[in-house]
């Protein structure tokens, strides 16, 4: 293969208003979507295309608004409290209940409340009666011939009673946008056949998405199975979506400018390219082309730059379309947790897990790599940093636009600090509540968490920072990393912690001296992360030269994912908690026990939800379930620690 | 008919909050709602009833994160610019592009951009390369076997692309709430067979609110046809709602108290009556029960009453029984264009219209009956009066709940005054614009217009006012009644006022004399409307008192309004404009001309939408659509008028 052979490359990259400008402006909205007639009782979110008139009034009648009795107000003007009028049934009145009609002699309708029964025909009333009193006039609500709803209008449930009422069954609204999707790649898998996919092989998901999204914005969306990564399918592909009812035409990644990505070519073949590259991060290999009066558009790949592709650009065009605004998220204003430098000349789009410490709102933001859509399902919010901007400072109050109804930030507990597999659980657990809570936990390591907790940032910290010369864990290092808070420490479980190797260990790693072994590659820890420093520890101890580990320099966030390396075969051995071991069912030869408490700020303790939090820890129940991981031990589970108590209860 | 004669009473109204409680305290939530599987990508707003755990990894390999070359880091440690090292393809390198599986033996990737083809099968670099850079790690997004999702989680779509990802193709789920919705009456038509309702009769489309309110908050719906008021029918439709899969059994109307009220005692019989009645307004006849773990819902017949027991008492049993959280409205402060008294010791629900004038949010109360479903689908919002308040004073800033998102309040334009049915034309051209603009048009007549500005509460208002003295319209009023405000009059028509008779005029009414005559039944206008004004001048000129006039104090608040009673015969004659007659093919009997102006507030002309307004007036194709309503001259619409100016151009 020779390099740029075949490769496309980037026209110059457009901001995402211009871009979508340059689609509107191609397309002529007027005559892209159809009509069509819905029952009224399925109009609910469709739009209106033409004004809609009353057929019928609502009443078509004078009816009574009360149950009572109907009469003539005039017989009724002499009754006076202790002068009461007698009444002679169906001559001067008739009873009615609700809804009835008025007979056309009577023209008043008196409470049964107010009403005397004298004998079986006859009643008298104490109080005169008004005209008109009681009863709901012809049209009241809707007079025939009148306007229901303009044209333009999205349909909501109240309206489809009101048609109903007025007589229009059926109502003519605006066809839905009608999108195709086109996954495409090589190495992509079809879900629908329920893969295993191999190394080198990905799950193709992104349409599901854009068709969850689609969905929502009220279009219909079809999509078809995975094209492979060469021209002339990839063409055939795009005409028959050019063909079909779409509107608008996705394909799904080979946007961009690689050897294989073919969609830039066969738009230009199609029709009119109109962007290639938006500045925007994630996003930027976003395509989108003209063809006839039809929308071409290229997603990129990455998930969460497919996310930005969909919402930023094709979901303002489909509301254009519709001729409808566009909903935008709830924004509020929080703190960040740590810095967010960004890159100038591109509006930036960082996920943010967000929650209330006190009376903060606290932004942590989550990776911001392309490919990681678990930042946008662990996410309840998203920053946004325009082009012209370096980044926001920690401590600087920004806006984030929420994923999750305002209020529910009250029930979100932000924890931040070291990784456990049972934060899972605990995480599981809040959710199973009564009142359900939600845990935003990321993991920095455990200083990290000390980190947080000194800046007001988070409910709690896992940590598991052990300090040699006193044998205490995690009290030794508050003054230091959180000089300024007052702390408690509860214990949530004693962990094993050991090296993490292969099923039955192919490589006969039985010591923390076989990681010098040639033959024995490593994956570490993060910086800062408590299971390093516990391996530095060890080696100092063996008077190991880190640099003599092959490996020691890769680093990973979690315990499951150094083991999902070892697991896949990326390398022989890491470090980490048994509990890793288990869940990837591989083997674990132990080097340590160590405490891991929740470090808590003081001054959030008396908030229900951190209760909540303690009454759990306390569970027997929710005990046993973190001794189900393996290599747990729970005898100091939920007990408050204090200095020097190392392990001992 | 005896009175009380198989009536029941309502127990102790109770509060909203009381009524739930008293629903939930005796449901067995943990019972209640079963569980299924679902398809994943049919999962989106459902949820998850146990936690979901990642099956596989994503990705599951090391991948090239860009386009490039795939090589081992120690190879090009001594690369510098000037000093470049020499890679051959297949030995020190291969070709990648994002997503491919780097090889074994390699470890970093070198974007294409950085480098440069020496020959076929050789490249340099002048940069050494960093271990993993621009590498995807295996794991990077989803370790196998961590929590994707707790428990009580409502999927979106980004959930559903990461649970593809990780090899989830069926989720395990809460069912959906089953609610059977079982309409009532003598009087209540099908919907379903299309009907023309007759004088006592009337479409039943309450359930279809329901229906789609339920379905808004994720539950499932069946209804059956209406059942007719006797006992036997309506206790067998509940048993069969009861044998079904509903877990809630509705039946709309038949809840209050009135003699064909049998919906308390059948429940009574099926179970155990929680509550019969609630302390609001509307939805005061509320009836709820339990039979078995099932609950059993009478709602009020109102339509108004009906959405209020659903959303008020019925969506938050629903909420709690899927363990999610009430999903309030967004809330907004505003001003209330008049005061809004309300009885002490029940909660009241006011719909308004409301819009943005100037930087003020003003909201107008809309009719507040309970059989008025056109005040829901023509509010932007709801306030609630508490049960302990007496009502809200005009000018005292208060809180609404919001149907509309509140950035499209920015394009609502607010018309109090005269109504005409040109406004409605108005309305639904404004919705047609680039950029739709909805208009919250009340009508309280012409003073009540001028008064509206005064209070600086609308935009614009409808005016017809004569003053005989200077032979001029609005003008000699605008001194007394808006004494604080610059206003600009822009004409919108000339219209035709004059009598209104049935088709063919069978009761030969020619003159306003005919009024007088003892076969003749009229209708007039409210108090304060221009129309009313000019029938007081006219039978003053004639000298005719009014009480001669058999319904002059009979008042409807629109041209339509009164026509529709002429229409159906309540009345023989009203007065009003042609087009009012002309929209429901009745005679009219010219007996004026007169000009119909919006006044506008100068201090707004300036605001792009009343800029639009004016644009729109003076447009020749929107004039001739007034004039072919019937009996209008527009030679002066879109003209600003000047005193002393009358009819003349």
């Amino acid at each position: 293969m020779q390099m740029d052979r075949d490769r496309s490359i980037y026209l110059q990259t457009l901001p995402i208003q211009e871009a979508i400008q340059a689609a509107k402006d191609k397309l002529d909205k007027k005559n892209l979507l159809g009509r069509e007639r819905v029952p009224t009782q399925e109009a609910r979110n469709r739009i209106t295309d033409t004004p809609i008139y009353a057929r019928f009034s609502s009443p078509t009648f004078h009816s009574a608004a009360m149950d009572g009795i109907a009469v003539k107000s005039s017989d009724t003007f002499g009754a006076r409290e202790g002068t009461p009028v007698e009444l002679e049934e169906n001559v001067d009145f008739v009873y009615v209940n609700t809804g009835d009609l008025i007979p056309e002699d009577k023209d008043s309708v008196i409470m049964i409340e107010q009403v005397n029964q004298t004998d079986d025909n006859t009643v008298s009333i104490e109080f005169p009666a008004f005209p008109w009193q009681h009863i709901r006039k012809i049209g009241e609500d809707i007079v025939a011939t009148e306007l229901l709803l303009p044209q333009n209008h999205k349909i909501n449930a109240y309206d489809v009673g009101a048609l109903l009422s007025a007589g229009i069954w059926e109502v003519e609204v605006k066809k839905r946008p009608c999108i195709r999707v086109i996954p495409s790649g090589d190495e992509v898998l079809d879900f629908e056949r329920k893969p295993s996919p191999r190394a080198g092989e990905v799950i193709e998901s992104n349409s599901q998405v854009l068709i969850n999204l689609a969905d929502n914005w009220g279009c219909e969306v079809s999509r078809i199975a995975p094209v492979a990564d060469n021209e002339p399918d990839l063409e055939a592909a795009v005409d028959r979506g050019l063909d079909s009812d779409a509107e608008i035409v996705v394909v799904c990644a080979g946007s961009s400018a690689g050897s294989k990505d073919f969609t830039r070519k066969i738009f230009a073949k199609k029709g009119e390219v109109l962007v290639h590259g938006i500045s925007a991060m994630p996003g930027k290999p976003t395509l989108i082309a003209q063809s006839g009066n039809k929308l071409l558009v290229g997603a990129p790949g990455y998930p969460v730059s497919a996310v930005i592709c969909f919402e930023q650009i094709l979901y303002p065009i489909v509301c254009w379309l519709q001729n409808q605004p566009v909903q935008t998220r709830p924004r509020i204003p929080l703190y960040l947790t740590r810095k967010m430098p960004s890159k100038l000349g591109q509006d930036e789009f960082v996920r943010v897990s967000i929650g209330k410490v006190g009376n903060k709102l606290i932004g942590t933001p989550l990776s911001r790599g392309a490919g990681v859509l678990t930042s946008l399902t662990r996410a309840q919010g998203m920053v946004k940093i325009p082009a012209h901007y370096e980044g926001w400072s920690a401590d600087k109050q920004i806006e984030a636009e929420l994923f999750v109804p305002e209020r529910e930030l009250e029930d979100v507990m932000v924890c931040i600090g070291s990784h456990d597999n049972s934060l899972d659980l605990i995480k599981n657990e809040l959710m199973g509540m009564e009142h359900p809570l939600s845990l935003a936990s990321t993991h920095v390591g455990s200083l990290g968490g000390l980190q947080a907790l000194q800046n007001n940032s988070a409910h709690f910290a896992g940590s598991h920072l052990y300090d040699p010369e006193t044998r205490d864990y995690n009290f030794p290092f508050l003054k230091k990393y959180a000089p300024d808070k007052d702390l408690k420490l509860v214990n949530l479980c004693i962990r094993h912690q050991g090296l993490i190797v292969a099923k039955n260990n192919p490589r006969g790693i039985n010591s923390i001296q076989d990681l010098t072994r040639e033959d024995v590659t490593f994956i570490n820890r993060q910086k800062a992360a408590g299971t390093r420093i516990l391996l530095d520890d060890k080696l100092q101890d063996e008077g190991i030269d880190p640099q003599e580990i092959n490996g020691y320099d890769q680093e990973e966030f979690t315990h499951m994912a150094v083991a999902v390396n070892v697991a896949t075969g990326a390398v022989d051995c890491a470090m980490g908690i048994r509990a890793a071991a288990t869940a990837l069912d591989l083997d674990f030869i132990p080097l340590a026990r160590e405490r891991y408490d929740l470090i808590l700020d003081a001054e959030l303790m008396q908030e229900e939800k951190v209760q909540t939090l303690l009454e759990l820890i306390n569970d027997p129940v929710f005990q046993r379930k973190i001794r189900d991981l393996g290599g747990y031990e729970t005898y100091l589970s939920g007990q408050f620690m204090h200095p020097g108590q190392g392990l001992q209860e």
